[in-house]
């Protein structure tokens, strides 16, 4: 049998031939290798750069800045309700570089298959992934497979690397945040991390919960276009709303005091958080993202947020402090304060 | 114990508190990865980009094009006569980027790490990652850890991706290849491969065989000078000349024809795959090139190639053809003539 070509691919679903599972010839750099790059990743991503199926590639960035992001997934189950671990690796490095002020542009793969992995879940994988780079408005331009005898790993973990420019006047970092900013949430906290437990743990509830991830470069530009001056962003994604907020608070020197009640939870999830133990704070999202801003530009930024459809549930959560520097704090909902502190142990193992 | 710092880093070689293997913790977002990432990551890696400690890094690379590039690095084992998975990691980057004409700048590496590793294994590899880097002139900008539960991969994965820029004038690429260019080689071939399987198999010489894992962007740059009108470049890793050349064969549509005589292999090196029953053109190099010049510049290249310390063994190992395009063909030592095909099977699993 000759390699299959693109052509043939997109006729066939799966024209790795005889194979039906990965085998470690997959991983060996001849034939077999090619097949699976013609009849996998090629077919599901192909562009122009990646069709001349180099070790590299080379793209035109324009000149100046560039963001620079990686990213490893090993989430389990490979499969979610609302997502895949291929979704993940997409929407997490376009947003890593969306989070630098970066139009993220030019993304690369490298898969570590496990021997045994059945062709279909693998080619459903890479088919969701090129359906997240296509609606993220990323190219994945170059990549790499290679493939462990079984039991040397488990299924399939992704790599995704990725590079974005950042236009000249964008600053974001935690050095511009000030006392008196106001701190800002896209949305619903702990879908994403409750989504993986509930399949995990086998939770039933009235309703399906379901990964919240998706690419924010969209809702980035529109908070930019509201209000030019962002300070500061970044995704919660593992370790939480908690985690991140503690890195900031540590890194500028600052505290940071957030109102429990203005922070968004969905019902179903707040319920699976109580049945499971867990604090929302602390549960991983992989669609949300924690902005600081100068005050006076927050509602605005708000309100571009709420009219963007990945930040329908935008709020101010809370504000920068000069007093307890490094230190957060959170008003609850019966007018107490407590510190939400870092987290110590393992909270959610291979959540993403 | 409060999270240590830089400094005390460099003081002790282990700052990671009470852990002296990696725990699920570790990957969890939380204290303990901040202890791993500053105590082991951020020790060896240190650089102004490096340390801002975000999810991406924002890097300036001037205007124009640039080559990206990715790969998993999964050898068993980690350690290897000459050389570990860190150093791999590196160089295998630094060389994709070398092939592409470009400059290697900025490297950065997602760790997948096995619960139990121990850490001074890690260390020592994150070690041998930074001293390569130094060597070939790159630094690591931002990075991934995460861990997976004891049996669900095996010790430690790295995925390193990076960039480099590409100087306007050159054009690397198979497009470029005609009939009667010559084909160079930098050096003894099956170095890499033959270093794992020997102490895979417990084999023992009268001279240890190892890994010539190199960073190999300085020789590259040398042959630049010597010839600015190089035509293709390419690393012969897994899959070894054979594939490589196969590949070329096949995307410029034309014949190459190569004198075996001509091919350097070390004496050991020949006997192990001899023993083994191997054949060194499908053996995997991780600090050798290929590369097509047209024929009035060979001499010129071979010649600054042998100057550099990378290169001292280059040389022309045969020539494109317009006759039987897409076709390798070997002309042996005994007068003979032989297509090398393509390998097809799993020659050696888990070489890089």
């Amino acid at each position: 049998m000759s390699a299959p070509t693109i052509a043939d691919g997109l006729n066939c679903p799966l024209p790795i031939g005889e194979y039906d599972t990965i085998v470690l010839a997959h991983g060996g750099g001849g034939k077999l290798t090619h097949r699976l790059i013609d009849g996998v990743f090629k077919r599901h991503f192909s562009n122009p750069d990646l069709d001349r199926l180099h070790d590299g590639a080379v793209v035109d960035m324009g000149s100046g800045r560039i963001a620079m992001t990686t990213d490893g997934y090993v989430v389990s189950p490979i499969v979610f309700p609302g997502g895949t671990i291929g979704e993940l690796a997409v929407n997490g490095t376009v947003n890593d570089l969306a989070m630098c002020g970066a139009l993220p542009r030019y993304l690369t793969a490298s898969f570590i298959l496990e021997e045994g992995l059945p062709m279909p879940e693998l080619d459903s994988v890479v088919a969701s992934m090129a359906e997240a780079a296509r609606k993220a408005g990323v190219a994945v331009v170059t990549g790499d497979t290679k493939v462990v005898p079984r039991g040397k790993a488990d299924r399939l973990f992704i790599t995704t690397s990725g590079v974005g420019v950042v236009p000249p006047e964008r600053v974001i970092g935690h050095e511009r945040v000030a006392p008196g900013d106001a701190v800002i949430l896209s949305g619903t906290i702990a879908d994403h991390g409750m989504a993986i437990m509930s399949v995990r743990e086998g939770l039933e509830f009235e309703s399906e919960i379901r990964s919240d991830t998706m690419a924010l470069n969209g809702l980035v530009e529109a908070m930019f276009t509201a209000a030019p001056d962002l300070r500061f962003l970044r995704d919660p994604t593992r370790g939480g709303v908690a985690s991140t907020l503690n890195e900031l608070a540590a890194s500028a020197k600052l505290g940071i005091v957030i109102d429990e009640t203005a922070v968004p939870v969905d019902g179903v999830v707040r319920s699976a958080c109580e049945i499971l133990g867990f604090d929302p704070l602390y549960v991983a999202n992989e669609g949300k993202l924690l902005a600081v801003t100068a005050a006076k530009d927050a509602e605005k930024v708000v309100a571009a947020m709420r009219a963007h459809p990945a930040g329908k549930h935008a709020a101010v959560i809370g504000r920068i402090t000069e007093g307890h520097p490094g230190v957060v704090v959170l008003r609850t909902a019966i007018g107490g304060e407590r510190v939400v502190d870092m987290i110590s142990g393992e909270q959610l193992p291979r959540i993403c």
